[in-house]
């Protein structure tokens, strides 16, 4: 049984499962375990890590429309160095400043992969489903796509400062996150190595303040950490509708654009996952208020149509191809 | 730095830790990560695991005073199986059940050995911290000490049913925990097997309804989760006290009884940890009152003195010693 069907399997037990976080009375809750081997790619820095790993919890808090509260994260590795161990740290903390949630610490475990598990709890009295999509709304996307597939070609491009380098790893200005704004500076073609622009494409803006401007209009919300064509097969399969979407529409990443082209480029935006932007549908009518008050761009990149009309791109079927590991 | 360190280290730079879950307006979270091979010794079915990983946060939920509101688990393993998975949800769920809270799933991941994250969330406005242990209080345990040191010891013995045997890992009489509760016969001699035993030790209550009951008249509160004599340590820490315990008042498990004693016997039942039972300090004139409402056996162990009185077993000092993982 591989992880969706596990997934699967669970959903039909529990009735608070299948969506991108529980809720329990006024409460939110999500949960991601993350490793070494499969999410962290040589070069990831622990602030990064740090940052990332928490940013992903609260893209599900985002993806309910609640305000984020707390998080915390249980960190186990093969020792505990100091530097590495408060640049998590920082890393962790950094990224709920910006959304106004608190990191409260976890638990640390010895263990032979580096591996972390951060949950996070979020309020609200109306979360956003996945079921409520009707054919006519718009689908919108908020930032851009493939930023995680641009940094992981960054990463494998730019191993060169890992071993026995402390800083690439502990990163001895931890606040490096503040003074370059994640995302706002992806091709700048500056002086900063692969490695570093790879970090900073890996440490998202969680879209809590978006998801809570979207929240009162939003008829079906998710995040794209499957990526964008899974997100439109599991927002179809709950809402029981298509998608329309255009190529042409799609924000996809300037750091993208650097490194692939062509047919690569688009499944790349489409399918890659790994990354947190909200996708959403909403009543056409709603778009300008929304627009007003969002604090990111929202691109519309489609439309909700029948669901015998299936999920398509340019006209044509988009499969239901993506990634399967982390929720 | 080993984990101790570590978790000091963390204490420093974070606010919001040392204590046995993290407080965040009226919310209390708390996460811990378990593995297989230091946390479920061979023969631990994973309904017993599904109970004891989520209880071992709730633990912590009830150590703050807490009412429990919701778990969830992030559960790696090397593959999924369906009965395995689904006895663990099965654990999880029911151990839930018994104290009021909802357990709402969690994430699934691939990895090489068998790991669970727990995390609890819990609602007080007024949590019991572990620093305002006062001289002449009194200090008391719930329930029994050495469940989990016998259970080690019968999990030793009896490691026989597991290899091959889907029924020792799948459980599939999933309710064994409801239908004889853990704790009321450890020690009936009748036909259960070592392993059978161990797992009903494992699974123990979490102390949450008592926690609740404690709450207004505790002023210390920890679990012991690392055993009574560190917990002491702590509280002592905290508190800026001693304590003067007297063994003869311990409430050793009739099932540790059965199988170490003498010095043995005292040194397991002090210092074994891995299990959650609350350590409560609280005034004199308190202790009717809570005894007639409170719903498990409380023992007064000894008393609280003042700080330069140090922390004796008997008069004599009780030294730190216990488990370092886990929280």
């Amino acid at each position: 049984m591989d992880e969706r069907a596990a997934l699967a399997l669970l959903e039909r037990e529990l009735e608070a499962v299948g969506d991108d976080a529980a809720v329990v009375d006024d409460l939110v809750i999500t949960t991601d375990m993350l490793h070494e081997r499969t999410d962290f790619p040589p070069g990831t820095t622990r602030y990064t890590a740090g940052w990332r790993a928490v940013a992903a919890s609260l893209s599900d808090v985002a993806a309910m429309g609640a305000d984020a509260t707390a998080t915390v994260a249980a960190y186990a590795a093969p020792e505990f160095d100091r530097e590495e161990l408060l640049a998590f740290v920082r890393g962790a903390s950094d990224v709920c400043e910006r959304v106004d949630a608190e990191y409260v610490g976890g638990d640390l475990d010895g263990h032979e992969e580096f591996t972390v598990t951060t949950t996070a709890v979020g309020r609200t009295d109306d979360p956003v489903p996945r079921s409520g999509a009707q054919p006519g709304n718009l689908v919108c996307v908020t930032g851009t796509v493939g930023r995680s597939a641009a940094a992981i070609e960054l990463f494998e491009r730019g191993d060169d400062g890992r071993d026995g380098d402390a800083d690439s790893r502990g990163e001895s200005s931890g606040d490096s996150g503040r003074r370059r704004p994640a995302g706002d500076s992806e091709s700048s073609g500056d002086t900063r190595t692969a490695l570093e622009r790879a970090n900073e494409l890996f440490r998202f803006e969680p879209r809590v303040a978006a998801g809570r401007t979207l929240a009162p209009h939003a008829t079906a919300m998710m995040d794209s950490s499957d990526g964008l064509a899974r997100s439109l097969h599991q927002l179809a399969e709950a809402s029981d509708c298509g998608f329309s979407v255009e190529s042409e529409r799609l924000p996809i990443a300037d750091a993208l654009c650097d490194v692939a082209d062509g047919e690569e480029l688009l499944d790349l935006a489409t399918t890659f996952g790994e990354e947190f932007e909200l996708v959403v549908t909403l009543p056409e009518a709603a778009l300008e208020t929304v627009r007003t008050e969002i604090d990111v761009d929202l691109s519309v990149v489609g439309s909700v149509t029948p669901a015998e009309d299936g999920i398509t791109l340019d006209g044509e079927t988009l499969a239901d191809r993506g990634y399967t590991h982390g929720n």
